[in-house]
């Protein structure tokens, strides 16, 4: 069994666990730092071993489109390309053919499409996407699925959860890496009877996991909390829960309530370069002026390699000179802050004090 | 003593010297890091120390801008600020005012301007350029002087060698920071005359070290070391020499060869932004196509971060994506290409092979 469940909480749902892969150990619930096109941007795999990352997440569109399925083969995959021996999650790349690609045309066997890059034409069905996730050579691999928009009416809902269902079964069929898992995904919008039904039929082609899409995608947070209790009670215990694209605090305390216990996001990364750094009292944009004299760290009590050795005063004056280390030791900071924040979660669902937990972090950052 | 000859070469004027500053002994002959505004762009202190870096050099120009000696001081200088405990060397500013600062307006007190950046309003004189480099807390400053373009005619250089001269003296007499050194800079164009005249004079000041200015600004090689021999033998042997803006391999062998202990250019950062290596068979352009499957370190043999886990393969790709850390893990290949070809001069120097030392590298990197 990959997945052991090691402690149920009392209070809530939420639950301590151990993940076996190809390469190594995760602790869950876990949050997945997200390197689409082969590296967390703007860090080495060093950089992601001291910030305590435990899972790297690769972006299946991105590297089929670059460096492409010849050069990872080359590379005998993305493990020994960009030099990260643990964990890697790939997603299918549905999600960004979807959101991304241009020109794209649906048929039954997937979607063609032109890169936004470059215009060259591609074609993303199931197969492929398994067959570039065995290339890439991920522990685990997601089956190739249609995500919804927000808001979606009943009918395209409908269709779409169907043929999701058949893009799953197809992948499920498909030739492996070795020890790679595959995992599910449940889809069916805000309808609570298609995100059953959806879960309910995944379980039957037992996958290794299951992951809830199509949340975070911009509908209010109440709907996607609805949207995981409507899909939870039908996925089996013993299987690890994985909400796609969140990673915000106080949310993914809310998912774990609900027994979710993985999780990944662009937005650590992505708000550094952007000048915001995460924290347990909220986000906090270091490049604003108020900041130019002060001596504190980015977040007083962090113990990363930037809040060990730098000031808001330096942090600042580099992102206002578009110095690239203002954003890498920002990025450092976020990534650190939120696999910390998880390590802390599980230590508070050991303890029994998780209930508590997720109440302080709601009120320490919601409407930050 | 702050600067001891450790070993004169037998068939050249090249040294061995130890250079005693607040912040640490350096080894020279050596080549300094230029970090423009407070960081070694896209590079932090570890990173540094881990590439052997002896020496940042920091642009009085650009901190005075940004962020400017107010912010400095509330850090307790640029050390404290940028976490850099080693020596730190300070331009005067000069250069960076008649290159790249607007609507100068030139005085015998110095030269009034607006930022390139923001067109705010300064001033930079000898006394201004001095007060700044005391609140930066370099361990080296250097005289506010003007460098000549190249070509300059005959009585443009006479008159500016005077005027270099007068604020060479203004420097010399102003307050310093503790422990801090203060060099000279030979200024003199292509005038060989002017060149000793410059520089008889400013020994008479009695500085802790002498740059020669106003060389690799576009004149023929031949011109440069021309300059340098000009120089040379009026500067007394128990100081060190500087050559400023310097930082091709055979170049800096070459001016070795002739007495020169120290170096600095942006040359290693800034085309390792542009996806360029710096080899000791010359630079390669890894960008390039070519290197799409080769499974190569960026330089074969070479032990730095970069090559001893990552491959052309990956490097091309990151760059090619635009990722941060391609041009990061080159600058990082850079930096410490540079420090061990001076690590390796050294070692030839003192074992007495420097002259072979020197004509190799030229074979191996000239016109590559």
């Amino acid at each position: 069994m990959p997945f052991i469940v090691d402690k149920i909480d009392d209070r809530t749902k939420a639950r301590l666990g151990t993940l076996q892969t190809a390469h190594g150990t995760v602790k869950t619930p876990v949050f997945m730092d997200v390197g689409t096109c082969g590296t967390v941007k703007a860090l080495e795999p060093r950089d992601l071993k001291e910030a305590r990352a435990q899972v790297v997440l690769g972006n299946t569109y991105h590297l089929m489109l670059r460096p492409g399925a010849s050069v990872l083969e080359a590379s005998r995959g993305l493990h020994s390309f960009m030099g990260w021996d643990g964990p890697i999650l790939t997603d299918s790349g549905g999600f960004q053919v979807f959101s991304l690609a241009k020109n794209r045309k649906l048929t039954p066997e997937g979607c063609r499409f032109n890169s936004h890059i470059d215009g060259h034409e591609f074609f993303l069905g199931p197969k492929e996407s398994m067959a570039m996730q065995r290339v890439i050579g991920s522990d685990i691999a997601m089956v190739f699925d249609e995500c919804l928009p927000y808001p979606c009416e009943r009918d395209r809902a409908e269709k779409s959860v169907e043929q999701t269902l058949k893009w799953a079964a197809e992948c499920r069929a498909q030739e492996r890496a070795p020890g790679q898992l595959v995992f599910g995904i449940v889809q069916g919008g805000v309808y609570d009877d298609l995100r059953r039904h959806c879960a309910e039929e995944l379980v039957k082609m037992d996958f290794d996991g299951y992951a809830i899409g199509g949340v975070s995608v911009g509908e209010p947070e109440e709907e996607m909390y609805r949207a995981v209790d409507a899909s939870v009670p039908y996925l089996p215990e013993e299987k690890p829960r994985y909400v796609m694209g969140l990673g915000v605090m106080h949310q993914m305390a809310e998912c774990v309530a609900r027994g979710v216990d993985m999780f990944d996001c662009v937005l650590p990364t992505r708000i550094a370069r952007h000048g915001t750094a995460i924290t347990r009292r909220g986000n906090v944009a270091i490049k604003a002026a108020k900041w130019i004299y002060d001596q504190s760290p980015v977040e007083e009590g962090c113990d990363c390699y930037c809040c060990r050795n730098f000031t808001r005063s330096y942090v600042r004056h580099l992102l206002s000179c578009g110095e690239i280390l203002g954003l890498r030791l920002l990025t450092i900071h976020n990534v650190y802050a939120l696999n910390r924040f998880m390590e802390d979660m599980r230590a508070a669902i050991a303890e029994g004090t998780f209930f508590e937990f997720k109440e302080q972090i709601k009120k320490d950052t919601k409407s930050k």
